[in-house]
């Protein structure tokens, strides 16, 4: 589905709304009644103020989100207090408890966050709240920073709902560029159960973009279910998968700098935990990434960074290249084969990098972007 | 002391010679007696042959090392033989027991290498054996493939020498370069001493310009005595640190693209583990290193990057950055600072990050070079 016309967060029974000012933005999403909430965070030691705060409400109730863009409020001595100003502002604006409020924040680390600028903000965006695809849209640009577009998804199985957008960019592991998600359902489980699911669904998606332990001091998902609508664990599970898997690809698509967006399919492994570090080390690779900008269909960098992170018998390894609807080997088990077709390919912006480790039958997918100079000159100016 | 100047490997009792045509090049390495050796091999689980080769033979004893650049002789079906055929022909023109010599590759994975080229290359290069300082040179040049200067390095402690040279450059971790280190003595200890001292030095020295496990299908590092020089363990060690952290740093200051040299000092660790950690997870962040190509005082993404690998309380962690004889503080326990005359330092050429925790007294250093646009151009064509 097109992102722009998804009706994203504001699955019937919650509202939304964004704006961006100058550098702020800031986004609003409320529920017409309390809801069931889970939350994962980020697992640096390093934390911002919003996370220690929201991450004390989940699981648990919530009744709104409240975030914004230009301003971290990490590693200040405000940080906690500010974090709890904001959340208090948006939840009497709102007219809802403001221990029902979670509240978080991406930009700049180290300087204090412009209270009276975010709550100005608060008081300008609340009366656009509003449940059409519009408004969640809004939202989702009103917490981008170095995406170059908004992101959303929207699921339904078996009558069970699942919306979400999300803001993130910069692909390259530690893949500092904070990473927020909002999610909401109708789905009708207790925090519990939802806290397992998406912990679940994390694992499979934003997990498989950047490396667990590459976080930044932000990092939050948010999930929140007005529970309207009974229904199974699996439908849930399925579309929470569906709608964390776009959105994470979504990511990986706008990674900064990026030309080409790259899925990494690793097969073939003796275990799970195998196939996932081989796809991470993958995806992490810079000079994998290097190589894919190049157009060069280079399988002894994608053996080498697998074969570094986890076991891997060269001689039973496959490696190939799809693209544009065709796929060529250049590597099967030990030999290496003729690069003209892989060549070809490569020059398609989507690449799906197959590697198979021959050892098993386990398997794991992740995403990507490659790596180009541009994504130098972001980073090296942005701050 | 200037590295081209330096007698290298040509401690008295050893003889070197290099010689590049084209793509290949071949150095040679022969002791006038059999010397006791120790190795330290990539982690990597792919190995090229000449590791599989070389890694049975020591700790033991050698007595020439063939090394060639051009192609690494990895994952290819006659690695193992190709290997075998290089030590043996290098021992038969020094006239010297196959058995006895190491044998090294750095280049291309997955090609067959060119054991005719290779071969008129020993029988050319051999007759130019020497113990000149200028052979150490030719040795050092002979094995270079995107360094752009030799590395070389020599110390001397209570009549032990210690000589050595390097190869390698790429300083993105997972940092797939090649390294190749060749490190002569006549310190007289068996070999299995050799290996204990070799170990730690590696540890303090190779192993923090990149981090365990990123390795190379082809890393290796041979140390050769001909035993020639009784003396302490305390002071062989010495000058085996000093060589070692010498030709890290070179490396680390040839970085692909690099226009910055960067040396991480973390202080004030709860542990050694946690200096290690927090120094690696510095110099492997792309976000650290293009902000300091950018000159860029970014305390944040330092902590952000140190907090993601091991527990950093940020309100005790302090952040300097030093270069050209001058030091500003940016960040002191949990405080940010003017940052003007960071900005200014950060002009400099060689650069020092000094990253304090605040929670302990153990301390680690590591070493890197920024990441500039020009790094990703060398390596998206390079093949």
């Amino acid at each position: 589905m097109d992102s722009q016309k998804c009706r994203g967060v504001c699955v019937p029974g919650f509202k939304a709304a964004g704006l961006k000012d100058g550098k702020y933005g800031v986004m609003l999403i409320v529920a017409d009644r309390l809801c069931a909430a889970a939350g994962v965070f980020t697992g640096n030691s390093v934390k911002a103020g919003p996370v220690l705060v929201s991450g004390k409400l989940v699981p648990g109730v919530l009744r709104a989100v409240v975030a914004n863009s230009g301003n971290a409020n990490c590693c200040v001595d405000s940080q906690v207090k500010d974090a709890r100003s904001m959340a208090s502002y948006a939840a009497k604006v709102l007219g809802v408890e403001s221990s029902s409020v979670g509240v978080c924040s991406t930009g700049i680390i180290g300087k204090p966050i412009d209270l009276k600028k975010l709550f100005s903000l608060v008081d300008r965006v609340a009366p656009s709240l509003s449940s059409s695809s519009a408004a969640s849209l809004a939202a989702a640009k009103a917490i981008m920073t170095t995406d170059t577009v908004p992101k959303q998804a929207h699921a339904e199985y078996g009558g069970i709902q699942v919306g979400g957008i999300v803001k993130g960019a910069g692909m390259i592991a530690p893949n500092m560029a904070t990473m927020l998600a909002f999610i909401t359902t109708n789905a009708d489980f207790p925090p519990i159960i939802l806290q397992r699911c998406l912990k679940e669904s994390v694992e499979k998606s934003f997990n498989m973009i950047a490396v667990d332990g590459d976080m930044s001091t932000n990092d939050t998902v948010l999930l929140l279910s007005n529970r309207t609508k009974k229904g199974t664990t699996i439908d849930l599970q399925k579309a929470l998968d569906e709608v964390t898997t776009s959105l994470a690809k979504q990511i990986a698509r706008d990674g900064e700098g990026a030309t080409k967006f790259i899925e990494v399919n690793v097969t073939g492994a003796k275990n799970k935990d195998a196939a996932k570090k081989a796809a991470h080390a993958i995806i992490r690779s810079p000079l994998v990434k290097t190589a894919l900008y190049g157009e060069n269909p280079n399988w002894g960098r994608i053996l080498a960074s697998a074969g570094a992170a986890t076991k891997i018998n060269y001689i039973q390894t496959t490696v190939a290249f799809e693209g544009g609807g065709k796929k060529a080997f250049v590597f099967r088990r030990g030999r290496s084969l003729p690069l003209e077709s892989a060549h070809q390919i490569l020059k398609n912006h989507d690449i799906i990098v197959h590697f198979d480790i021959g050892a098993g039958k386990e398997e794991a997918k992740a995403w990507t972007c490659d790596l180009s100079p541009q994504y130098v000159k972001i980073n090296a100016e942005y701050s």
